[in-house]
């Protein structure tokens, strides 16, 4: 389905006296205003391209309706949501899932869409129909060399099919670890995925990174060979400087404090990039913010603050991904929500003053400190996002021009309503 | 120190038209405005005793200056409090930290100061000089009858203290329970804490309440006996209708989902009250709102839906209560910004459009329910706040007024920089 | 595959000397050793259907092979199981994945083995083929009636085919909740399910219990209908004399204490049974006695001490069950490992000497109760229950012996490598 | 009060017979019994001098009798545990609290009673009477030089003290961190941190090492300076050579998996040693082993084989401490079951079958690994140790001596029964 520019703006028109009284009412206390919509115009977020169908749970899965049947469905829907949002510009794929029968054909389309390609993901987790070994104990980690090898060479053509389509970034996440004590030698394991990552690290273009990704459980539930930052950390210094940790937000213990190991891995150089979703329990893979958007608003706190002090640019120098997963939501609907969410993040952590926030540190001004994070985050930043979107061409209100548009129920039409999107 | 009414209104004056400006803002999206504003005003929220001075872990405490050495300076205090905010009006005291001398002069005192007595606190988790038996292994559970009985009449004594100032409740913590297994038999620990608890019940005057807070570890560490909702809720529900449950929000598992325990209880009619303050880890009583706003406004969420259903009366049908401790901060600047994190969460909640949420939930329509609520959260509600502190006589800024008066530095001079509060 | 008499004889006559050398030596300090190896013969856990076939989790599944591809080949493995430990004597069925096409066959095939029908387990977390309604947005909480007609009939269906088989309880796990905030009214959910229990309730015959199980979380991740053992006993206790609470030991939040969980529902009387197995992090479903064996020792002591005292029968006054799902190990050995490790734990907790427990308890001898307890938990007890198969007919080492016999390696022979066991 | 050798024997006496015949029984099922013995007689565990004492927590604190009132008394007390034992033959200072007036004196008393002096420990998380600057917000990674010079200054003046007694260690336990977002800038702090940390290695004698200890929170409540095992690795690394990573069992977020920590850092060449005790929710500092007994025979599991990968020496590689609190028990006896439970532990991992276990691991044999684990665990160890304490000419049941000698109320007749140790 493709939305006409035409009925953005007649979409727009409709409530923009109501959005210039807001945004003017917000623009008036924001010091920097033009500064910050321009970074804002500027930011990306990448949509995998799992996260287009409905997930599911160990238990069970109820498909949505007119769910992307193939990988140019898939970058038909990213395509919609950035025309709507302006800042969904990217796709990140996952290998066997897209495979691309015409890197030329798919490129074109994405460069239609304006969608560029994000990290590449390889699946060592699961079987394939038809592969000689299996991970069911592991696949770098693995005591076979077999084994071993079948994920490193599955790797080096996920980076293959990456070179063609133009990313320049693999995300590796290992599901590898051990159920039960005793099952593996965690020295050996560790040693295994080392060298296997390094063989894999040795066929990365120049220009590429590789971001080694953590979990701390789930599917393994006793030890995971890339359990936390740490052991990431350990891995991308052995590796090289083309190697860095990826934080999603779902994969740590209980009560983790995220921002404090993302301002760490800036400070080492270290950090790639991010999965972003929410969670209260484990991985639960839910909505950006929906759970607790405080936590996100001082991640991006961290971030602003230690990118700023390294020169980095906000857009570019990190890897900025969604990995959430929609049980009972419409997909689309969700990654807009998403979105969102990290944008109104994002935009209230560039409203922290930096400057006034170092005062309050040196004088152990604790009081003051939590009064300057909390006035950013009290703001009601909407309509610097809104007008942003507006600069760039797309919906004041992207949410509610979908539904205007009955998107889904198109989609419907064209797809079906029995469709399962590939993927999880 | 007193903060004379001239001072504030000075104050007020000089940003008097800023605020109209942000308030008419505000209040022009808002629908029942005068609604909102009115129970914004009537709002007041208990300041315990023992949070005006400086907190402190095992590990040591690090004393501030200028803390109330008498019940008559915490009221004072307190007093101080509530002419700045117009929402900190009542004390809940700490019997044997706040014995008063002359209940006559202290009702005096608090009248004077616009303060109520809210909920009495009892102490059996220390040994005071003097006592006879020791609380080492417990008090209500104990298994000497001795130490029960004077578990008992010491809330009996409480209760006496409370009916002479006007109390209304008893608020019963116990740090009951067991740091090793095999420590107690848990069901008979249970029984004797129960019936210890019947005998206190039977001494509440008819007009009283009894609050029975729970708490999943600390000081004990291996099992409490009041340890969550459930058991609270069997010891409420066996005691009697006078007897309710109090939900700190600190003294829960990791994860809890603690507005659906709220939720659970309004339904039951056992929800007491509230000791209010956010944690990260455990209880670790920092500044309400500091680490997960949302939370905090999705329990609001909970209560004001729950209470509307049953009729209740915002201001007076549940026991509000701060419970925090103030380690790095000056603990009066601590409550103004826990008292002001605790209204925005409320009038955030009264914004949630109730009959658009339910249709929503009719539909099953997820991303139209999160809409709404994450739409009420997002609004910048903070001139309302302001307004209602207005229109009752108090600051619009209390922090940035309690700044500019010097009230720490006074406070200071006048008691002098090695105090320490009573209390914890 | 049938395991002949003989075959464990032989088996048993082998290492019989080094047997009884062992058995004697534990014995000796053992006071009441035949009263307790007639408790361990008695004893018998049931095992449920599901749990025969290789599990998965959300991101993969690895199947094993010659998993059971009907009903009937289920029980013979359950058969199989019996023979050699002598205390899997039972088997708890899941509807739909178990409906049995001839309940008279089905019953013969059952009593040749020497298998009772434990409770009966309905499905209302998954959508089935030809289903009128979808349990999406879940099913005896469901907004809509028709949701909630259907679940409550599949559960009345569930009830008749256990009549017909013999069962006599119904285990009934909801996977209602939600996983937004503001997704659904929690009290009006409560409501609902409550009303839904009701109905299949009226339809539960005089000798039958219904078991409500509670969950913290998964696969709802915000909140959970059932979701702790505080709601879990609400509706227990509102529905009546014959529904009880079951305790998964995977469904807490992190480091909840069970045990006390345990002994308070048995002080309500109102706990029904279990579903054992254990975890690391969340619902792992590992291997009962694989990460925290003490607990489950600890869990045991309550039983032991709290079933005493109302004069309970072990082995037939609460609902022994497994609940676990193996991965990576084969489903016949990790059952046979779960069992040994819950008669492990129970006979460990039958040699605590309640009295001298309870001296040191009114001694307030913290240090000699552990003593006392971790005396019982450190004896090796292994040869006890070595000793009770024994006398039962059984193997002495089951484990050894299925190996021996190359049982799984049968298996395969008889029902393919290639084999998917109905159900998770 | 002194324990005489010949009230010993006279004890040993009488149980010899009855230990005999239950250290053959198990001595006949272990192959390399004499090798295994020798490493009991020789693995000492450090007791901290803090732990001499009735612990607290920040609700108050039950002390017993009898309490050491000198450092001087503090060792007496170890000499006492170590005569009943042999296995406590070192001591963990804490400077201020164990400040020597006269070294050589306490050298001799120490030499005396077979006591070594182990890591000193640093305070820098409370101040002192008399300090220049406070630790109110942190010390090493304090905002101000001052405060971080006088951290400084009291960690090379502990070195000084640890030289004089003969120490070769140096445990860094920083409480430092913050208590709200915003409080610090996380780099800054760790800068600093390191900084501070390499001006106080710069101190260290080539002989000694530093342990860097982490902790994931309290008394700092939402970031803490060094953290995790990561942070500590980070700082250990900069440092150099001599710094290494200290592991408290306590010190770790829920569901922590402390054995691969363990296990990555003997890979890394950074594990220093560890504070051992045992928790349930959080720093719980509760007798070792009295929680999760497995948890700790899994980390010594890792230990011996990551320790023997690098041909270490159990005993004197790596440094051993106890660090528990002991709030309702008396002092001494709790350590008495904390180091017999680390004693099992030790043997329980010593019985593991090395090759075995690699044999299983290389087959993938999930089972049969939990099979060589379990079956050394379930072992019952006891009269391994016992036999290990008679061949060091100690007592065979240390607890049961200690209660018959009547020692508690021995050391109240000498001190008194108001006594309050220094420290904690």
């Amino acid at each position: 389905m493709l939305v006409e520019k035409y009925k953005i703006d007649q979409f727009n028109h409709e409530i923009l006296n109501d959005h210039k009284r807001k945004f003017e009412f917000v623009a008036s206390s924001v010091k920097n205003v033009e500064e910050i919509l321009q970074k804002l115009v500027d930011f990306q977020i990448a949509i995998p391209s799992w996260a287009l169908g409905t997930g599911g749970t160990r238990f069970g899965r109820f498909a949505g309706g007119g769910e992307p049947r193939s990988l140019e469905e898939k970058i038909e829907d990213i395509g919609l949501l950035h025309k709507l949002n302006n800042c969904s510009g990217a796709i990140s794929l996952h290998i066997p899932w897209d495979i691309p029968t015409n890197s030329n054909n798919i490129k074109a389309l994405a460069a239609q869409h304006g969608i560029r390609f994000d990290a590449m993901n390889s699946n060592t987790f699961q079987d394939q129909a038809g592969q000689e070994w299996s991970y069911k104990y592991g696949s770098m980690q693995h005591i076979d060399k077999g084994v071993r090898r079948q994920a490193i060479e599955h790797n080096i053509e996920v980076i293959k099919y990456g070179i063609e389509l133009g990313s320049e970034s693999l995300t590796v996440w290992l599901a590898d670890g051990s159920n039960f004590p005793g099952q593996l030698n965690m020295r050996k394991a560790f040693q295994n995925t080392l060298e296997s990552l390094q063989e894999v690290y040795a066929e990365l273009p120049d220009n590429w990174k590789m971001f080694v990704e953590y979990k701390a459980f789930e599917p393994n539930f006793y030890s995971t060979t890339v359990g936390d930052w740490g052991q990431s950390f350990l891995y991308a210094s052995k590796l090289g400087p083309k190697a860095y940790t990826l934080v999603d937000l779902g994969h740590h213990l209980p009560n983790a404090n995220i921002e404090q190991i993302v301002a760490l891995l800036l400070m080492e150089e270290k950090l790639g990039g991010f999965h972003f979703n929410d969670s209260k329990y484990s991985d639960d893979d839910l909505t950006v913010g929906s759970i607790n958007p405080y936590q996100l608003f001082l991640i991006f706190k961290e971030l602003v603050e230690g990118m700023d002090a390294r020169g980095m640019n906000h857009a570019s120098d990190l890897g900025w991904m969604i990995d959430a997963s929609h049980n009972v939501k419409d997909p689309l609907e969700d990654l807009l929500q998403s979105v969102e969410a990290i944008m109104i993040a994002y935009a209230q952590a560039l409203l922290v003053d930096a400057k006034e926030l170092e005062a309050a540190q040196l004088a152990n001004d604790v009081v003051r400190a939590q009064e300057i994070l909390q006035g950013a985050y009290r703001t009601d930043v909407r309509p610097l996002i809104a007008e942003a979107r507006l600069r760039g061409g797309a919906a004041l209100e992207p949410l509610n021009l979908y539904r205007q548009l009955k998107v889904r129920e198109n989609l419907i039409k064209e797809r079906g309503l029995k469709t399962v999107a590939t993927g999880l």
